[in-house]
């Protein structure tokens, strides 16, 4: 007999938390291969639950490969690889490594590895190795390579009008590790604005360094100003360009009102978060917080990993003079993150115009591929489709569906279909009529071959329930 | 005139802090290029100061290139590049780029540059890159690169008798990364202790996460047990196989003792920072406490930085499984911060026996360079010399001198000499008369053919006062 305490499951539906219970019981090899495990009707009567809910978890793992079943004989545990020394860390490892197994995965806002430049990439590399000795190996500038910095400040000039001193930007390896180093020459009692709904990695680095951080409402201009005076926030981490999840572009005027907000004070401060302005399709983008700043408020943030690879460890931030002069105090003894080899090639990548070549290629590409995933949703005769985003930038879609499932039942049903997919609600700080039954499909690192296929399986979530 | 409110100098010698003043006022262009300074007669009047201090102010910022002197017509200020665009940013990099000018410098405890393999490391970089493409820009495990911490591993086993998982060790980009990871996984409330003296890195780590920290007194066999149990410190930073800059390699007993006292409390832990212990030239080293570890008490971490080169931006930490799995959950959603490229590269430079080869013949020229620096020190007919460290591990001494001067008018005299030192008396948390009058001189990155020089240079602190 197999039983296990399903009241703890906090809240999850009841066939998730029985699916994840079983095969953490397979990883750990309390179940060991081959066993053959309780019929549907046996485990469903000893555990007080329905068939259906005992059905729908074997489905997963059979999915999944973690069981196997054999005709009239039942369901068996299948021979996973990480089972025969079983370690927790394996079991995260396994949940890691199951990325990999989805159809198609709609969470993961990643670049598409194949359209890489990678020719051009390690023409420059190679360039580099020939050209530089001692500089590869010497203790860099704590700020970053000046030549890279400088390649930085010419390329946003070029391409964002944005007037910027190489000596105040900060290259770092993650925009994370820039973070930390921020925090520390920012007000110390500061309260961090968020914006609601949005990226939840933000809050989570607030906690992380125990700051106290306040959500912030959108509306149809950005970031809503109201909620904003509300929240006794003095510091708002925020994305004019082209906010995530719902892909609002601030209006001019919001952006105004958002410069004086923080000028009323001496301890506010705007972090403007750049991530993805380089991917707009039909119109040009607005200027940048940055260069409208008139009194040292704005904080620039922007990374390479989307624009080119997550594995390349090079973001930055650009500071007002104001707080490099503490940044320069405070940090100068740490050494800088990024590899300086990588920041050589990066400042070659940049000055030979092979970067802002892979972008213009990239956003054909896009365009293209989001054009396509609209059309083929558009078709389909399964999704209860209410309304698509425009997508006039970025790489995601949002889908609203006219459904009676709860955005957990959704989740729960793509998930049978092998894709995983995000919903709205899930950027967001508290449940939203508003923002219920929205999925949120990124498509950067979707093959275009996949999207009939993922588009009907989306639909089947609506069908089969 | 020229008036400086000299009583803000803070504790700094006078001459000091004029030169400071001085220096700052030519690079804020305050005063401008080929302006005539107050003769020091002058200077010393207005000031209430005597003339030597002056004397001493412009000598040091004329050796520095700050001013000019024409015989009979007095100082004038020089033409100094970052003069004309003043920006506080600017000063601080003024003070940074400054480091370069000394003639030696016995405080940078850095790799000497034209040491490093430079053709192995290149090759292995070109094999990487032709051999490798969509590895090089996907998404790296958060952990590191899996064929980076096998080869670590392998090798920690050959080289320290270390049994070790590659799925307990985490690579980054610093060990300060790591440690602001490893920070929150560790108990929330713990006093951390600080080996005294010790590596001022560590507690200025500790202040910027606002974490309880203590001193910990050393002896003669390492951290003392008696000053442990009275500071109230549940987790240690230590460094058993080589202390820095002390020398001291801890006793086995002390070893022994210093794990019983981790384990008799569930929440304690052992930081064994491993940094030189691949710098040993007399003496095998004894095993590291991370191998006696029965109880998952030991985070063992360790650099590239020094062995290879501080641009290669890979360090490593190592787990007890118990806080493994605390990490993977805490930690999973970050990126793994160093560059694939380089992490491909490093396991390949280890596995060929590249790293090996390089540490055996540097391990050779250290020692034959700070057998050198002894040598010549003991020669020296002006240095007050007590006693010298025995150098058998590292790539610093301590040299212990007879003077009445206090440890920054030493410093200060060398400064004078146009070159750089520290003394032990910095490295630690008050002042203490044992630690007193003790030059800690690096000379990893020194050139051997200025080291009767630098001798000399050193010598005169105690001839000329």
């Amino acid at each position: 007999m197999l039983y296990y305490h399903l009241e703890a499951r906090n809240g999850k539906p009841l066939y998730q938390y029985l699916y994840e219970c079983l095969k953490k019981d397979i990883l750990s090899g309390r179940l060991t291969a081959h066993t053959r495990l309780p019929s549907k009707r046996e485990l469903a009567r000893d555990n007080h639950i329905s068939v259906k809910t005992v059905m729908n978890a074997y489905e997963q793992l059979l999915v999944e490969g973690y069981l196997t079943s054999k005709e009239k004989k039942g369901y068996f545990v299948a021979a996973v690889e990480s089972m025969p020394d079983y370690r927790p860390e394996l079991v995260q490892h396994a949940q890691i490594y199951m990325e990999d197994r989805w159809f198609v995965d709609f969470t993961a806002n990643q670049v598409v590895y194949d359209k890489f430049p990678f020719s051009m990439w390690k023409k420059v590399m190679r360039e580099v190795l020939s050209e530089y000795d001692i500089e590869l190996v010497q203790r860099a500038h704590f700020l970053g390579i000046k030549e890279l910095r400088a390649a930085i400040a010419d390329y946003l000039c070029r391409s964002r009008g944005m007037q910027v001193s190489p000596e105040c930007m900060v290259i770092g390896a993650s925009i994370e590790y820039l973070y930390g180093r921020l925090i520390k020459i920012l007000p110390r009692h500061a309260v961090y604005g968020v914006e609601n709904p949005g990226y939840k990695k933000i809050p989570r680095i607030y906690e992380e360094y125990s700051l106290q951080w306040a959500y912030i409402e959108m509306d149809s201009q950005g970031i809503s100003m109201e909620s904003l005076r509300k929240s006794g926030a003095d510091i708002l981490h925020v994305s004019p360009e082209h906010h995530y999840p719902l892909g609002t572009v601030m209006s001019a005027a919001r952006r105004q009102e958002l410069l004086q907000w923080a000028e009323e004070e001496p301890d506010r401060y705007l972090i403007e978060d750049d991530y993805d302005c380089e991917f707009r399709y039909h119109t040009r983008s607005i200027a940048p917080l940055q260069s409208m700043d008139r009194n040292h408020r704005i904080i620039y943030m922007n990374t390479f990993s989307k624009t080119l690879a997550p594995s390349i460890r090079i973001s930055y931030m650009i500071l007002p003079e104001k707080l490099m002069t503490r940044f320069v105090s405070e940090s100068n003894f740490y050494s800088n993150s990024s590899s300086s080899c990588e920041q050589y090639a990066l400042a070659k990548f940049i000055r030979k115009g092979y970067f802002e070549r892979h972008l213009s290629r990239m956003r054909k590409y896009y365009q293209k591929k989001g054009e396509l995933l609209m059309r083929v949703l558009k078709q389909s005769s399964l999704l209860p489709l209410v309304h698509i985003s425009d997508g006039r930038s970025g790489t995601h879609l949002l889908v609203k569906v006219d459904t009676p499932l709860t955005d957990t039942e959704i989740k729960w049903g793509a998930r049978q279909q092998n894709i995983h997919i995000a919903c709205l609600s899930e950027f967001c700080g508290e449940i939203k009529e508003e923002y219920q039954h929205i999925l949120v499909l990124n498509y950067a690192d979707m093959e275009e071959k996949d999207i009939r296929e993922a588009v009907r399986r989306l639909g089947n979530i609506f069908v089969e329930w």
